[in-house]
């Protein structure tokens, strides 16, 4: 999606270590316009998957998540960190690695809002080794519901969590695909 | 809102201890159609206030801020909640004390975000003492940004936040207010 790769070129700042700064316009500050505009591809792409439900992780997912249901017109369910240690029965949980802050820590979501009749259009904003997408599949296996696909803004490509999660058999429909960031900083597509 | 009480009414769960939880249709589930409704109405009450910038802290504040902030077409910032106790140069801070959890945090805004030419609409899905909205205000006041008003789903007016953010001089606009949560879980509107 050329908008997309054209604010990336822009806008995101490059750290070192490969880190990929897109605090202006997708994880802090969130350009609206520019969201609805890939709202509207992944509608495109999804229309016609019989999406029942569209499920996120919080927090910067939420408002990707959001725009992307008023195309679909169906509700947004999303993944809570949990505070708590103490299993529920009340909740389906799962583990989730952080690539970012390296710790791990436990998602869940609530047993009634997710159902074998349902069908899970899964966002996010950003997908790099693919843990937090991999849990909320977990989550959606737990609870029977069928993941029709996975809406990425971001993909980092080079990190390997989008292919991993193609090779389990799930559509991954990434707006903009990262091949490379090169050391001085400079960013390729695929 | 008639929409909006209707939903409380028929979907809202009363536990023990006047506790709401709406986590069905505003903050676990989002019913984006319901939301949508409620930007409307939000847009209606602040279109003619300039707005430049629509702020709300994380999480469940995102998804509305996101979709009202289609509607006013300005982008989005959701203040987080900081995991670091380190001052930064680079952010704006100040602590929360949580009705729900009991416990306090910090949370921070990037100050290359906000700035004294912001007109912010603060957008948030429950008030009840009004803290998380109070922080708000607080890293707008440090910004020099000028708050032209808050829009907020529920407000529990018996828990006096509301108010006392009116009588600090802010237009708080709530599109369904709680006088009252009865022992027999019965709920009235104001």
């Amino acid at each position: 999606m050329k908008l997309l790769e054209e604010k990336i070129i822009n806008d995101a700042i490059v750290l070192p270590g490969e880190v990929l700064k897109v605090d202006s316009f997708l994880n802090h500050q969130i350009d609206t316009e520019l969201i609805s505009a890939c709202a509207s591809e992944w509608y495109e792409k999804f229309k016609d998957a019989g999406v029942t439900k569209i499920m996120t992780i919080e927090a910067s997912g939420i408002g990707l998540a959001c725009i992307a249901a008023t195309y679909f017109k169906v509700p947004v369910l999303f993944a809570k960190k949990s505070r708590s240690s103490a299993p529920s029965t009340e909740l389906h949980s799962t583990t989730v690695v952080s690539y970012t802050h390296g710790h791990t820590y436990d998602v869940v979501v609530s047993k009634k809002f997710l159902s074998p009749n349902d069908k899970v259009l899964i966002i996010d904003d950003l997908l790099a080794n693919g843990s937090a997408m991999k849990a909320l599949i977990s989550l959606c296996k737990k609870a029977g519901a069928d993941v029709v696909g996975c809406g990425v803004a971001i993909e980092k490509s080079y990190s390997g969590g989008g292919n991993e999660i193609r090779n389990m058999g799930y559509r991954v429909e990434s707006l903009a695909k990262i091949s490379n960031i090169s050391s001085d900083g400079k960013i390729e597509f695929c």
